[in-house]
């Protein structure tokens, strides 16, 4: 039913999630004007990038002079991924609206990812919430590979029920279930999303996919029919995880819009502009980008018909 | 409830819309060799190629030599696209399963790509039946632009029911709704499949998806959930409408079947059978195709942790 659908909220991680595992680094200039962009477009929360160490990822070792130099629009939340407790100190002299902790479902790939167990990841962000507190600055965790772990396959819901207690208990405010490496289906996806939700009923809750399999979509539509209202998702479809073999592409961002505009579903963004800035991805990258909406337009595309009724009569 | 879903039937469609569009002519054993690797992947139904004119179509212009030349496999239904008497008399000598007839729900999509009006169209598929009749030939009718036409925009749904009709009152026996361009969205999909099985139970319906716009499996599984049980895909998500400006690209085969399998829905394929027939196709075709599970594996897949804990305690 066009017009009665509940809103979603677009978070747009092209700049984090989407230019952390780049081959090239983008300049800070370009980052700028990007944000500046997105912000204009509707988009009402904005990962503006991590405060990670620049040797891990130095892709983003500019993350304070984005923020230092990108215009804030009211309404827009500029959020950053935080790391551990310098990071958090980072973020908090950079203004941010809010921050964005990270631990995996699966221990392996935690460790990998974050070089942590996930009882270290908890220690560690309850000294991350004594840093920010009273800072105003809104907490949201992510719980990657919550669908399924590269190096231990699919995990336990009980174990994700788990680690949103934790959260939960530190006083993290928001939680992003991650299909970090595009492992979820639509199945487990209905049963993920309205699982949590029958547990914590009204928690502001996010979904963070990707389109390794194509399943992007479909996930997304899955989802916001078992109650989600956010997703992450990536301009272009860029992005990746360099510690999750095979985690190539976030949804996309102008297709994701695009779905939800033509089920009637509002997002509040300018699917126009949306796709005029991912238009520009390919110049400022140097490579294509997968997005799809980009290249054939909307659905509503019409084109002129080459061939024209002349005197054609019914047989 | 992996095991208690009702099954699908995949309907490969690579040998003739993957094919038609291509830059290159496949040559005929290449495409008897892929249409016999098929056979004993599981698929049930296999377009073979179409009985159009060579000129129109010079991709498909050995459909009789490809139809003289493949393995029989009981249980296989073997198909050809049948675009005018002439091409009915030329799938009765190859002794084809099932021939598919198409017409386009939009005027001037049919009359672009079948240089007919649609009462033409319909004329010409009596003359087809006479021909055919008698000869034990299953009889499938596809609606071209079913969910938007790219030149008229979007269809009313009482226009394909009165085609549905139409194809019905002619003896046609099985009918595909087809999503030429790429258009649908998954709330528009679960509206027009519950609409045609509410007033036609039990017919014989078949979906054919185009990934245009990255919706094919969001659509497919909307169409399942309304009760669509056969779709037609093409391996390595190759393909496209010459007619249909932006059509490129059918819903991918082990793409469609890696996300039913991992919903648990059973379609009777080897999926890892398929996947290797589509890894063959960029060296045949001399270029790389969308198919995303075959590049980056099952959903399923497990990698090797590359950090061990070593003596690492809980903080």
């Amino acid at each position: 039913m066009p017009g009665t659908a509940e809103q979603v909220e677009i978070n747009e991680v092209v700049l984090r999630d989407g230019f952390q595992n780049e081959p090239g680094f983008v300049a800070t200039d370009d980052k700028i004007r990007l944000a500046d962009r997105l912000s204009r477009s509707g988009i009402r929360r904005l990962e503006v990038s991590s405060f990670v160490s620049p040797k891990a990822i130095p892709n983003l070792r500019d993350a304070a002079e984005v923020f230092d130099g990108i215009e804030r629009v009211p309404g827009v939340r500029y959020t950053a991924l935080v790391p551990n407790v310098r990071g958090a100190e980072r973020a908090l002299h950079c203004r941010v609206d809010e921050v964005n902790l990270v631990m995996s479902i699966g221990e392996q790939h935690n460790l990998a990812n974050m070089r942590m167990t996930c009882a270290q990841s908890l220690a560690q962000f309850s000294e991350i919430m004594q840093v920010i507190a009273g800072a105003g600055i809104f907490v949201n965790g992510t719980l990657a590979t919550t669908f399924g772990c590269p190096f231990e396959g699919r995990q336990p819901v009980d174990r994700v029920l788990w680690a949103v207690d934790q959260y939960l208990k530190l006083g993290i405010e928001g939680i992003t279930i991650a299909d970090t490496i595009g492992v979820a289906n639509p199945r487990q996806m209905t049963a993920m999303v309205s699982t949590i939700l029958r547990h914590h009923p009204g928690l502001a809750l996010t979904l963070h996919l990707h389109n390794t399999r194509d399943m992007g979509l479909a996930n997304a539509i899955a989802a916001y029919d078992a109650g989600m209202r956010s997703f992450d998702s990536a301009l272009g479809g860029i992005g990746g995880c360099p510690y999750a073999p095979g985690a190539t592409g976030n949804v996309c961002t102008e297709d994701l819009v695009h779905m939800f505009h033509q089920c009637g579903i509002p997002t509040g963004t300018d699917l126009e502009a949306l796709t005029a800035i991912s238009q520009d991805l390919p110049a400022l990258l140097g490579h294509a980008v997968p997005g799809f909406v980009m290249k054939a337009g909307t659905s509503d595309r019409i084109y002129p018909c080459p061939v024209q009724p002349q005197g054609q009569s019914p047989a």
